[in-house]
């Protein structure tokens, strides 16, 4: 087991009903705060009422901005920040899912940085200081309501960049499992394929004896599978909703990373796919890890063995190990298809033409590598693509 | 599932050689500390100068206040909370186990404090403020670490009691395994039972729909059945420590109980009989949770087969359940012998001539139920008693 520091501080309000909490728990941080969302459905549905109440009840002097896509833009980030600035706000809240948690903690970063917000993604600057944020989660996938991370996409380019702080960590994370009934059976899909992904880059590791972390990897995995086909056949089943809720968190919250060295190769070819695609990061994901899989199984045969056993109730044949392995990704393909997720870029109608452009971007031009369990170069990914296609 | 809040500030630092950060992260958080620990085994084993060095290249002023014995008394936390008033005290640095960190808590608490701190113990009194601390863990077992809790015994009449605060949950705690190479064997199992106990009592419960917390309790219970073997055969299994010592955290962060409710009965039922016996509290809940199952597990007799299969691979039989279920509570049992626990209240020569006296003090004279899964009054309390004896 590898040393290791944890640390997460955001205020988990988990439950029924719990949005209500939102203006209570917001005045705790900010006196004046920017309002943060997507598209309509937070309108659609009623939630962007029940928030406004909310926040009026509780006397909070608040400005909006909505209008957050999917795979989220810089463009958006950057108007975020001058809004911020000009209206002297001091906390934003974010209501949506990853994306607008992303865009959320992107312009947080901006408001007190001098320069471009965009040398945090290029990693020409570090974050030293940020707004305060809270979240109303509508979407579990991202993980992005308790993590450090952000991820977004420059248009110039279509470049997709992630970087992060523990000071854009949410200071609270109000979760109500009945936010997410009117997701469309395709989101809550993705949704599934993200959160397991988020905990494939760390179970698959070369570092030995990390056995409790083995044991909470598999945990969080198994129950999306067991909860997602359940919440896509009856979209009001709150017992499905909240285990992939929380799963949810805990995929990415760092725990079943500790004392692990994580991969995220997986997430670094996939986010070049999204980005000039723009297909859902969760589609993008269910047919990278299979590809990438198949690509460095052979480092570990063992560790593919045991994830073929403990995931999916496979036997170990102790005679072929490797066996085992493959079968252990033909089961993870045969859940994806289970859940509507295209597992190959055909099924998509996306062929191998910007395969090379792609890997090119991934790596910078060949001058990074990605990845820990297999180091992977520009032709490794570019290899990976093509068992995607 | 419940609707529940989750919230752990506490920053762990874990692995070899941590302990050398404990001057630069105190620093952060106080001007004057209180050094608090317990016998001499930290100045033995070398830690102690140690923290010292840290402490002196941090240029932090402290104050020394040892002597914390197992089940830590009143006396000594009243006269922590009088030498931090003198000194002007602002953070207390815990060095030890579950003992002396829930001393360094009562006496936290008790420093802001205008009346006796034993009122925060008889429920007479609410925490309203506290210092704030910081622990270097020597004994994983208690989970005090990160929890909000404290245990402290009051001289007269032998009463121990629980009381807490989330103000008192740690700022830091430093981890090394290594620093538990030295622990007695006796107390290693002690610990390992603690830890599991911690577990039990969140995952015997009535509430429905908790898969993906099911799932984690039982990784941490046999995380540690599999790995306190290991550290008493061989106590300088760093692998084994490190998985123990982070299985201890978890236990007790309140993750594993998110969306369920806890039962706390063994451990009421086993704080009556380390207060009269000054026992190892492991040892003590050794003896207890055996009783308690075999009284309880027909409430849920389904959950207690999903414990014997999950975390000991018997295999269920479907035709008798209960079969199943007390296998598992038989399985518990050999365990906590395997690794030299008593696990009858006999083999520690306790007779059952005090079993009224202990079941009044648990229930305050009949006046106050204990647990969840099955609530117990006073009759039930002496009736676990007795399976125990």
């Amino acid at each position: 087991m590898n040393n290791f520091n944890f640390d997460n501080r955001t205020k988990i309000i988990f439950g029924k009903g719990t949005e209500s909490e939102v203006g209570k728990l917001t005045k705790i941080y900010g006196k004046k705060v920017l309002l943060h969302f997507g598209g309509g459905s937070i309108k659609r549905f009623g939630l962007y009422a029940k928030i406004l109440k909310s926040l009026h009840e509780n006397n909070i002097d608040f400005i909006e901005l909505g209008g957050v896509a999917p795979n989220p833009r810089l463009g958006l980030v950057n108007e975020g920040i001058a809004l911020c600035r000009k209206e002297k706000v001091d906390f934003i809240l974010a209501v949506g899912g990853g994306s607008v948690i992303d865009s959320a903690k992107a312009i947080a970063m901006g408001v007190p940085y001098n320069g471009d917000v965009w040398d945090f993604f290029d990693g020409k600057a570090f974050v030293e200081a940020a707004l305060p944020l809270g979240v109303v989660l509508t979407i579990p996938a991202a993980g992005s309501e308790t993590s450090t991370a952000t991820v977004i996409t420059k248009e110039e380019g279509l470049i997709k960049r992630g970087s992060g702080s523990p000071l854009v960590v949410p200071m609270f994370a109000i979760m109500n499992p009945e936010l997410t009934y009117t997701l469309p059976n395709f989101q809550t899909a993705c949704g599934a394929v993200d959160m397991i992904g988020h905990v494939i880059e760390r179970y698959i590791t070369k570092v030995k004896n990390v056995e409790l972390t083995d044991r909470l990897c598999e945990s969080v995995i198994r129950t999306v599978i067991n909860n997602a086909p359940k919440a896509i056949t009856n979209n009001n089943d709150y017992n499905a909703r909240a285990e992939i809720m929380w799963s949810g968190t805990l995929a990415h919250n760092g725990l079943v990373g500790t004392g692990r060295q994580d991969d995220w190769a997986s997430h670094g070819i996939e986010h070049e796919l999204s980005a000039i695609y723009d297909i859902a990061h969760g589609a993008g994901l269910a047919m990278i890890y299979p590809a990438w899989m198949k690509y460095v199984y052979k480092e570990d045969v063992n560790r593919f063995a045991m994830f073929a056993n403990k995931v999916f109730n496979i036997d170990i044949n102790p005679f072929d190990l490797e066996e085992t392995a493959l079968k252990g990704i033909k089961a993870l393909e045969d859940f994806y298809v289970s859940i509507g997720m295209p597992i190959r870029m055909s099924d998509l109608d996306i062929d191998g033409k910007n395969i090379d452009l792609m890997a090119e971007k991934a790596t910078l031009n060949g001058k990074m590598t990605l990845g820990a369990f297999k180091v992977l170069d520009i032709n490794d990914v570019k290899a990976i693509y093509k068992l995607a296609l």
